[in-house]
């Protein structure tokens, strides 16, 4: 899925179409979102009266960590989002079932911010709300979905709990389905925590291969299929088509992380690349500058989407993975094993940039863009 | 919200409306939550390599259970269901805002599961899927939503971890939310682990008030108000509408088992009265007969729904919680002590029967009803 295309710059015009045409406001999600954060923090305390207590850090973290004596608890919920719209209209026009791939989608959405924090994932529970009972008489997507779950969880190393499935006529639409994931897991030995106490000037960036677009910038491609003349049925250059490459499932990341561990790399900081896409670098709280000096290669189908919609580098990369899943911070002379050890994981990864003391800002020399701090207010 | 209302029994007749005619039909979902129960527990050979290992038998009861060795780790993800759509109509129809009782339930929904494998709740995630981006923008109810839940927090005496707050237009239904939660606790010390290996013949069934319908038979009060002339807005004996009624928090149960842990009381059994009603008193899986020889108060919202949708008992005790929200299944010696322990909560609780040597049956005395093996098939 990561076949090598070189990375392009199109400058921004007029038919450029972005984010926020897409759908998708975030200026209109996030004041509630802090509002949320901050009535969040303020239960922390409950723990004192159960004898353990949080790890505050990890609040802005991709997942949340409780100290429980012996090791950490990390705990998480996420949602596959959008991209069910995507494997709903593929299957509608044509058969072609992809629903194994988009519960890999939401596994994934939640094991990978779960590891994000040094955790183990243990646990994985299924939230799968349809739009009506019919959605489950429709023996073979609900047996796909159910096969790519089981799947998931075996690459992933846990166990399927169990989960829910609630028919909700008037709340998910009709001949759709929300799914979602709960991920628990623990940090064991303790000093696997990886919250970015240790980042420093002079760590690497180990980037790790994505397959596709993941589920991050769907609702963007979603738009572009509306106005390609052949919609999702759009030819790619490797015979596949848009809707089909755009399901390419999400790496799950849960086996290098684990790999790493039993290899004894000391991982100082992890960013899952999601919504917002390489501005998640910034994610760190922390004044450092990243310099990203190697791009991963564009998968063809995000390569596709950034020429179709007309987006310049800063858009592309500010809102899709562009080859990029995952992000590793390591000591610059752990750099390289780190990369062999994800290979033998079966997942491509780069020595990406490193490090920097200066002002919070990424810096991805090809392109030339330059981010701030500003580019990412997630706290 | 439970004053005494004398338990009736009303004949079925043509004009009744059955859980099936509301829109759920419960035979099309359970095939495939079956064959998703079988993947699931053939993942649970995965936690090996971690050095943990499945409470098997808790797998078809409402949390997940791993021994992680000190204690043991529970695990859930709930949703709130369809009840948001009461919410919103009444939002709608005069401007209240209900939305924090609307939070309340679905923390109650997570923490009411949890707590019945013996586990103290530590920490709950957020899910909440809008619509769309607007959902968020009307901020008196979004702030409602995150003070009810920041105080069902608190209550259940849990940290709220984070979550996930995405808009999804196009899987989730203009202007409303699919709100989930997820929980994780600990079972510790481990023998608070109550998954019926004590049940024995002469416990006694201890069941704790609900404060009306919860957030199970929504479906069938949304039908009914469709029916009513003045729907939701038809006045209750107490001067509430049936929407404000309808829309009374779901007690939370976690303070009480956390007392009677305190207080040295072993809990052999726990349920969680949800969907199927009073049905799920036989969701342990052994052969005992559940005899019941006191009713508690039914809330008036659902003396009212079991009046007006022309329910027999079986259809209202089957299908509505009829004031019974939680049992608890305990040493005979002990119900009064537990009892005792639920008022100074504020919970009313009674002794309201015993377990019986005998075929696999809940008797349920002053209404003639009799339910077999048969009436309820979760695993």
């Amino acid at each position: 899925m990561t076949e090598t295309v070189v990375p392009y710059v199109i400058p921004a015009n007029a038919g450029t179409l972005t984010y926020q045409q897409a759908g998708v406001d975030y200026d209109r999600v996030d004041p509630i979102k802090r509002l949320a954060q901050q009535a969040a923090r303020a239960t922390a305390a409950q723990l004192a009266q159960h004898g353990v207590a949080e790890i505050a850090q990890s609040r802005g973290e991709s997942a949340y960590v409780v100290d429980v004596g012996p090791f950490h608890l990390a705990s998480i919920v996420e949602c596959l989002g959008t991209k069910i719209l995507v494997a709903d209209a593929v299957y509608r026009d044509g058969g072609k079932s992809l629903y194994a791939a988009i519960a890999q989608d939401t596994i994934a959405m939640a094991v990978n911010d779960l590891i994000t924090v040094g955790a183990t994932p243990l646990v994985v529970q299924a939230y799968w709300a349809a739009g009506g009972s019919d959605w489950f008489a429709d023996e073979r997507r609900a047996a796909d979905l159910i096969a790519g779950w089981k799947a998931a969880c075996e690459t992933c190393g846990v166990s399927w709990g169990g989960g829910e499935t609630p028919a909700l006529a008037g709340v998910v639409e009709g001949d759709t389905i929300d799914l979602g994931a709960s991920c628990v897991g623990i940090v064991s030995p303790k000093s696997r925590l990886s919250l970015g106490d240790e980042l420093a000037e002079g760590d690497a960036i180990v980037l790790l291969a994505s397959s596709g677009i993941h589920a991050n910038g769907v609702s963007l491609a979603r738009k572009l299929a509306e106005r390609l003349p052949e919609g999702y049925r759009t030819p790619m250059a490797d015979g596949t088509t848009f809707g089909e490459a755009l399901l390419a499932p999400t790496v799950l990341y849960a086996p290098v992380t684990e790999a790493l561990a039993r290899a004894g790399i000391n991982v100082h900081y992890c960013v899952n690349v999601t919504g917002h896409g390489w501005r998640k670098l910034l994610r760190h709280p922390g004044a450092f500058t990243y310099r990203v000096t190697e791009l991963p290669p564009v998968p063809p189908v995000l390569d596709f989407i950034a020429r179709e919609a007309k987006l310049d580098a800063s858009e592309a990369y500010g809102t899709l993975n562009m080859g990029a899943g995952f992000a590793l911070f390591v000591s610059a002379a752990e750099a390289e094993r780190v990369v062999a050890v994800a290979a033998e994981c079966g997942v491509a990864a780069w020595v990406a940039g490193c490090v920097e003391a200066g002002p919070k800002r990424l810096v991805i020399e090809a392109l030339d863009v330059v981010w701030g701090d500003d580019a990412l207010q997630l706290r």
